[in-house]
């Protein structure tokens, strides 16, 4: 499957539905992304049972508050310098590289790695969403090393990290993200084809590009687009959560994050209830009249009660007039050892993973 | 000239009054070293003109909060683990290590590293006392490049720092130093022999150990030892600045290092007259009744009245009867070039650098 410059603005807004709020605006990658493929040809798109076992793959992905990435725009280069990084030091060239969460910016930057780089993108991801920290990956759930990793900022500047476990190896890459202003791209969890096969989930990608595609042509609105467009897919069914206006956004940038809540009140069929959604770059959980009805691993998409777009946590303000989405994720994402690494309570929620039933 | 178990001690002693409040309490690094030379016996101490023009020169030190290094002790391996990184990256092995600091608990560690790997120790370092910051180096003010850089912890984590300057290094490897636990161990500046020749402050490591001697086996009091010591050195004639008592200290471990001021009221010859020293790590600047009379790059070593034993920044305490010492560093460390670098404005103070002239 050949992946050219008009898909890239579907698979754009399927993976920032995918990115449950997260992910950071995809627009300057999309920019990126379209550079690369204008000048280096179409990406071959390939699913990873193609990858021979002993291939290297290698992920990119910005890392950072996307309040920050709002103003802090890319050189171009940083996922290059990235990859990069990490072959020098393995002493050897990627044969492939993939994206490391199917969210937002971060469904973009591969792109333009395996347009440059002439190698193809694996239709998978890490994630099987966004999350906000480099040990939310399945490749870290079911055992795969996150170093060497690198980070590089858009000066030039570069970090080549080797740590003793991946939750430090997210506590060291973060500093230096926040010292390098706060965004910065990086690669980690370097990967032999069978790793990929083992760990990755697969499809994201080519999900993305259905749900976006369905999204944009639909006149059914968001639910039931994504719906027709996840039915033959590892996810389960999109339900509609709330619809309502936003009537508090708390949001600030602490420690590389932007984490805080958001407040709705109900219309429509909702009126005279609340929805209030806690975030940390994604969303993490939903409460209805302060009960818990959405919780982190499953997707919590905020979107645009009359177009269907998505709202970024960033992007989230007063007045706004919204439908919450929520999909009930993978099996892959939502074993125990998942959990272990993304359950609500590893946020600091106070529930246990409450799973969304499929409508 | 060979350095034995038996020098560890008056080297560390005048290391310590040449890192003019800052650099570590020695006495761990002593016990690394003492361990080191007991296993792999003596270390050579050559002259810089001793190496050869192409030797690769790599130093090794402790970076972090003076306050938080008395409580998180090394685990002994992390000095080697730095060199060693460095060495990996570029692919040969050290020919000579040398100090980066001839200030406290940095003037042991390359002790350690030399007798473990074998190699000489250059009776040299890039500070010619103690600085806070890593492009607080000749090495840097005279154009050597601080990168490629490595940094390691007591776990066994690490990490290479490639930066576009040595400001940016210092930047970089503060954060990570602060995400380490607040201290941790780098080698930074890979230097040529002729790089060496060319940027090092020479002898200041016997001149240590001199200093140590001296005031070790002095009944004349610290200054007047001093003096001795250093009197065929590059240092100018040390002054006794003030004496007095300890009346407040205001300390904080803030952004990675100890920062704050000490006041002490005047005893004897300086009755009726106070003096305040601000710090960061090391003293940087001192006032008599509100006037400067003794800035950076000058050293100003405060040491118990009594015994002449130098007090460090973290361990000033209230009551504690002291004398302060100024003494004149060397031309390297005065150049217009070097100002620029660690002049009393860099550091914020509000004066230029006022020289002590030669008692």
């Amino acid at each position: 499957m050949w992946i050219d410059v008009a898909d890239l603005e579907d698979i754009a807004l399927g993976a920032t539905i995918l990115g449950t709020g997260g992910g950071g605006d995809p627009h300057v990658g999309k920019l990126v992304a379209r550079q690369a493929i204008e000048k280096c040809g179409p990406v071959e798109m390939i699913r990873p049972d193609e990858l021979d076992d002993d291939d290297l793959v290698l992920v990119s992905a910005q890392m950072g508050a996307p309040t920050v990435a709002v103003e802090k725009l890319p050189a171009g280069h940083e996922p290059m310098a990235s990859v990069e990084r990490v072959e020098r030091e393995l002493g050897r060239k990627a044969d492939a590289t993939m994206p490391m969460e199917c969210g937002g910016i971060n469904s973009m930057f591969p792109f333009a790695v395996a347009a440059r780089k002439g190698i193809p993108l694996v239709n998978a991801d890490g994630m099987g969403r966004a999350f906000p920290e480099l040990q939310h990956e399945t490749f870290n759930v079911y055992g795969v090393s996150g170093t060497p990793a690198a980070l590089a900022d858009e000066h030039g500047n570069t970090c080549l990290l080797e740590t003793t476990d991946n939750e430090r190896l997210e506590w060291h890459a973060r500093g230096l993200t926040i010292r390098m202003g706060g965004v910065a791209y990086v690669t980690d969890y370097p990967m032999s084809g069978t790793e990929v096969q083992d760990t990755a989930i697969p499809g994201t990608m080519s999900l993305a590009r259905d749900i976006g595609e369905a999204v944009r042509t639909t006149d059914l609105g968001p639910v039931a687009a994504i719906r027709a467009a996840t039915e033959e897919s590892i996810y389960g069914d999109p339900t509609q959560l709330f619809e309502g206006k936003i009537v508090d956004v708390r949001r600030r940038t602490e420690d590389g994050f932007v984490v805080g809540e958001v407040a709705i009140e109900g219309l429509g069929p909702d009126a005279d209830a609340t929805m209030e959604i806690e975030f940390q770059n994604e969303n993490l959980g939903a409460r209805r009249d302060g009960e818990w009805v959405a919780t982190v691993p499953d997707l919590i998409t905020v979107t645009d009660r009359e177009t269907g777009e998505p709202i970024r946590t960033e992007a989230l303000r007063y007045g706004a007039r919204v439908s919450v989405i929520g999909i009930p994720t993978p099996e892959i994402m939502r074993t125990d050892e998942a959990l272990d690494v993304w359950g609500p309570r590893t946020f600091g929620l106070e529930t246990d993973f409450i799973p969304l039933t499929d409508s």
